[in-house]
């Protein structure tokens, strides 16, 4: 991630965070990026059936392709606040186009925070003039700051690369990892490149890199309200427009999955109370569903987790949440390994190296690889362990 | 459940417990129950891919709907212990029947304990004789305290009925929740009774019955490898036979769900490291199905477990998890209330009298409804919360 002395910037994009008053002073709770231009837009929302009023906003106003500039406030998820919640979410859009005079619908909102209480849209209003005045090319760490809520560490993450002889740069924000704020806050990812990439390639690239990235994490199995990842592409690197199907796409496609790998990783390592980042491989499965139905299966069972966090080897729990899925498992024919330790093999425990095991176990970061041996399919994801800190951070936090 | 006085004894059945050196002395291990005579008999099984060696025998043995005995083991679950595993299970059935000279295939078996260790035969072979000796009317405690792991207390459930005349007698015991014990163990649960119960009724009035009680609790949202639930009916009571669609299936069926719901929900309140029972009742659902699934991404969603073990009145996780289950959801039309205090209206937060909700919070047993306000259909199940002991137990035992 970012060393001292790198600084992120992207052409054609300025960026802001200040302290608005919706947190306690001087936390940085709203953050402005501003592309300098329209840019091409494409998003990915939670699926909850009970969307955040932002969600519901930005849903409708995706349909264009088109934004200029996302606004976001942390300490308040302006979630469960009914059609009240949405008129706050407009209310502040409307107020942010006329002061940085672009059209109201090429502003996105995003809230994370506090749930079921409405938002301050005073505060958000009044900070609106300095948080305009601070907009520069090197905001983006503050921009990033302010969208922070129980993260323990800002997630940046940049690529640049060579597009038909122009230096394209894509660069990344995140906050949170699923549900990981007490109070039901939430996952925010936003990308900014000065590529020029085709509307719908733009959007079909990036639902497949959320797939492979952001969907392949889990902290703790839940959900948020206001999940949200919003990628904008200016297109003031001058490169010939990123058509389907090209050799461009195909590199643009790379910097964007190295981008968005490293900030959902950089999630799960900051899941609450997590000591470890466990990936999971799945491979030999009939289909890529049933793969990514049997990691998260392991990946969200409490004893697979808190054996993670013992340092217990347990493969056994490995195989009761694989065998809990529903899809009919050759049992003589799956094998499981910590790294590259087998276990399990051919439906019975292998005595393994214990003091190899011990010390897998003990690494920050560890593998687990099951083989189903009944096709060609796999699904890897990353996934946190449960521990004391995570039930006393979700526990003692009183409303 | 028991009182110091009463005794537990089902006509035609004896019972007995002993140790015999699975475990540790001087601890339970090795446990009996048998019926004079062939009785009727049903079971339901773990559905996970990877059955334990004894599920395995029992799902063949079953099928003739008759069964005079049942032999259970705790200590070792012979689970991914392949071939071998399975013969070991026909081995101790073989010398129990030769030693009861009743027929093999009349003998059911059931093991829990830690997994991938080979099942001591000798051992068990070895305990028979005393296990059988002790063979007693009053010998059901024995016989539950041999089949117990973790569990911090006995779960026996009686009742008493007449039918046709005749005095009834049902009797369960059972052990473990879910994956509870740290080493994969297992829900077990048996219930004699000494009504004579036509074998297709018996099988029907069995399943629905679990279906509307230990397949709607929720410790750990974890599925063992071993789980087995048995009802062996002798007829002893010599009352006519009872058929489907009889008045005398009604009065059985509700004794039936008595003893199912005190022993499951037992279970529950004796969950790993668990502080409270927590009924969760989904209502105005379209279809059951989508109750339960809805019910249960409540009670497994470790957000909401952890705010209840917090005594925290966490509603915004509750609507989290209903709305992150797919089912399409009316979200200004979904009531949430803790007992009878609501919290969520027409989709937001409604200022709740705190005093009381945090009287509700401190309860040991709280009653959780979500009325969805879609159909008429409902799902009931009861939860326990996630605490500091449950990740102790379950991340600092070691293999």
């Amino acid at each position: 991630m970012k060393t001292e002395q790198e600084t992120y910037v992207v052409p054609g994009f300025l960026a802001n965070g200040i302290h608005a008053g919706i947190k306690e002073a001087p936390k940085k709770d709203l953050s402005l990026i501003y592309s300098t231009k329209p840019a091409a837009a494409a998003a990915v929302f939670t699926t909850n059936a009970f969307k955040a009023a932002p969600v519901l906003l930005d849903m409708e106003r995706i349909r264009t392709g088109v934004a200029q500039a996302i606004l976001t406030n942390s300490g308040n998820a302006n979630a469960a606040t009914g059609p009240e919640g949405y008129d706050d979410a407009r209310a502040t859009s409307a107020a942010l186009s006329k002061k940085l005079n672009i059209q109201d619908d090429l502003v996105l909102v995003a809230s994370t925070g506090v749930i079921g209480h409405r938002l301050p849209v005073n505060k958000i209003e009044s900070g609106l003039d300095k948080l305009i005045e601070g907009l520069r090319p090197e905001g983006i760490g503050d921009a990033e700051d302010a969208i922070m809520t129980t993260d323990r560490f800002p997630k940046i993450a940049m690529r640049k690369g060579r597009i038909d002889d122009r230096e394209i740069t894509l660069c990344g924000m995140a906050k949170g990892a699923g549900m990981i704020e007490p109070h039901m806050a939430t996952m925010l990812a936003y990308v900014m490149t000065d590529a020029h990439v085709d509307g719908v390639v733009l959007d079909r690239l990036f639902r497949k890199a959320i797939d492979k990235t952001f969907n392949a994490v889990s902290v703790d199995g839940c959900m948020s309200t206001n999940d949200t990842a919003i990628i904008l592409a200016n297109g003031a690197a001058g490169n010939p427009v990123i058509k389907s199907r090209s050799r461009s796409s195909q590199v643009f496609r790379e910097m964007l999955l190295g981008v968005l790998s490293e900030l959902s990783q950089a999630m799960v390592r900051d899941g609450e109370g997590a000591t470890k980042v466990i990936r999971i491989d799945v491979q030999g499965a009939r289909t890529r569903r049933d793969a990514q139905k049997i990691a998260y299966a392991i990946a969200n069972s409490n004893l697979f987790k808190t054996a993670c966090f013992g340092q217990d080897p347990n493969w056994g729990r490995i195989i009761a949440a694989a065998g809990s899925t529903g899809i009919p498992l050759p049992v003589d024919g799956v094998d499981v390994y910590f790294e590259d330790t087998a276990v399990f093999k051919q439906g019975r425990g292998v005595s393994a190296d214990m003091k190899k095991l011990q010390q897998v176990m003990a690494q920050d970061e560890l593998r687990v690889r099951v083989q189903l041996g009944m096709g060609a399919k796999s699904f890897s994801l990353h996934a946190s362990d449960i521990t004391y800190e995570y039930v006393k951070i979700n526990a003692h936090y009183h409303t």
